[in-house]
């Protein structure tokens, strides 16, 4: 009855999604002030490498290592409102927040249709940011141990469909599963692996750029979902001063900073967001219940430290079978508008940013 | 004598470098059509990876390799012109074609306020398309040996130096040099590292999803650039319906091709593009010289068997001191305009466009 239930749900969200795409695909021209890609932060590193030609000496030199891509868009409007910066998790690119996998447009456009500057980050050691190749290198030649290699990750499309809570089990969808099922294959083709594990831990070089990129926008909203959802915070730890605001989305939530700590995140408006079926996948590795009970621990420990944060669980305010990766469901226009609506109250308000438009 | 040129050169053009940058970066509102993201190809691969926790067993599942990540922008007149698909060199990403080093306008905005519809390529098995890491997995997990590891390619400072002919040696520049020298660093953060080694080879999957865009596109222009260079040609033998034009810069070509392959690549309209100073550095993995005389043979080859081939040597011209990153050079636009002007006759006017708009 339940697979039934599931069949019958996937060939009604097809028919439902095929309708949303083929609706939403032409949303009119697009008129922007400015557009670009530049990176935030890189340290050069000495290496010392095979030479050309089979007998020829090494050759030693420098590369740059823990760089991050930046891509953006300027709205014409863009001075109205904070910029904002949206980083994507675990063994994904920033392709998380462009054109969906059913074709809709992504929450980056989106935001920058509702006159928000965009700043699409690919974190330190993937897609575009690159990595430091040196430890592969060295195993390939013999001067470390394999066991000693980085661990890459990459998630399979069974893990990829319990962890990201499409349904309870591979194949089988949530009756009323929000992502696009039927353009499952167009997600798989995002998940790319993740060399994390090859950057320096403590700070992930991720957050320092976040950090530095706050400051160089004079200000900007920090975005981050899954593995860097807690990204903006430990980048405000490092250096708040210019994060105007939090977006959280899904992460597990730190929960034994110091009270210093938490008074400086205390003084920056944070928004913790959480989709649907929490607790209805289990095995994997990933415990969304927990994960969602730490982060309302978080929160309060914010909000008892006198800090503007909010916990939106989407099933609260009726919103419900959202998955891990809600900036693309189908229902992801109204969570963008959700976040516009919290942005423009809780920081471009307290901040009067039509004042710092005027500099 | 040649030491002291250099470092004048270098101020002279960071000077120039400086004033061009300022005078460029505000070109004024951009309208566009549409935007967004896609990926081409892609297949399943059936995995085994290590289980979550220290004693659990392994995981049999799927993910998918070779697929080639796509950005694309599509200008209000985009329907006049043939779309331009522009793909990367070794060691880059679809960053060559962006914002250059010293903050101008880089060729994929250049192209769509000329109203040509953009298509920015990361190649298969980089950045933002992903890689396929399962011989890492199974070298650290001891399952093949360290030896049989793909190699990861990159390039240090010094070696891009010289091999992108910005002078004769490392931290000199030609007199004459036409790359933002000062904003070398900058040019460094894109070098990320290539795992084209880890890919099937012939056809490298890049080549048949170039292929594959020409045909979903309905007619497109292939570019490439050093490793890509001679991608077009690749992708028009295995499927020359959707190229209708060819740009291919600064590569070793091939020579040896039948005549039937010639046959089918001078059916297309090809431009081979070339900087200066081809000759005037040695040593290092690449020869200009050399590779300037196999794409001047294989023009020849084209021309005699018919085809609309052209050699455009820019010092031909008169345009001096152009490197290997001529995208990114100080007169990119100038280069921009010239291929612009090749396709406007060679492959716009040929192709009956404005026809092919109406449809």
């Amino acid at each position: 009855m339940n697979r039934l239930r599931g069949v019958l749900a996937l060939v009604m969200l097809g028919l439902m999604g095929g309708r949303t795409a083929a609706q939403a695909k032409k949303p009119g021209s697009l008129t922007i002030k400015e557009q670009g890609s530049f990176f935030v932060g890189g340290e050069h590193r000495q290496v010392t490498q095979p030479g050309f030609g089979p007998n020829a000496p090494p050759i030693t030199g420098e590369i740059t290592v823990n760089q991050m891509y930046v891509q953006y868009q300027i709205p014409m409007k863009g001075d109205q409102h904070a910029p904002v910066v949206m980083v994507h998790g675990c063994c994904l690119s920033s392709k998380t927040w462009e054109t969906t996998p059913d074709g809709r447009m992504g929450w980056s456009e989106y935001f920058v249709r509702k006159d928000r500057p965009v700043y699409l980050a690919d974190q330190v050691s993937r897609a575009r940011s690159g990595f430091d190749p040196t430890t592969f290198a060295d195993v390939r030649q013999g001067k470390t141990p394999p066991a000693q290699m980085p661990t890459i990750l990459d998630a399979t499309h069974q893990v990829a469909w319990t962890v990201f809570r499409f349904g309870p089990k591979f194949g089988e969808a949530f009756p009323d599963e929000q992502f696009p099922i039927q353009a499952m294959d167009e997600l798989y083709k995002q998940m790319i692996p993740d060399l994390n594990a090859t950057l320096p831990q403590n700070p992930n070089p991720t957050w320092t750029q976040m950090a530095a990129l706050g400051v160089k926008l004079r200000g900007a909203v920090l975005m981050g979902h899954s593995e860097s959802g807690f990204f903006p915070e430990q980048a405000a730890l490092i250096d708040p001063s210019g994060i105007k605001g939090i977006v959280s989305i899904e992460m597990p939530c730190v929960t034994n900073l110091t009270d210093a700590q938490i008074g400086t995140l205390a003084k920056i408006p944070t928004l913790v967001m959480f989709g649907d079926h929490l607790g209805d996948v289990t095995g994997g590795p990933a415990n969304w219940a927990q994960s969602f009970g730490t982060c309302n621990t978080f929160v309060d420990q914010l909000k008892k430290a006198g800090g503007d944060a909010e916990m939106m669980h989407l099933p609260a305010l009726g919103i419900k079978g959202n998955s891990h990766m809600l900036m693309q469901d189908k229902n992801s226009d109204q969570l963008a508008d959700l976040v516009i609506a919290w942005l423009d109250k809780h920081v471009d308000a307290k901040n009067g940013r039509s004042k710092n438009a005027t500099r």
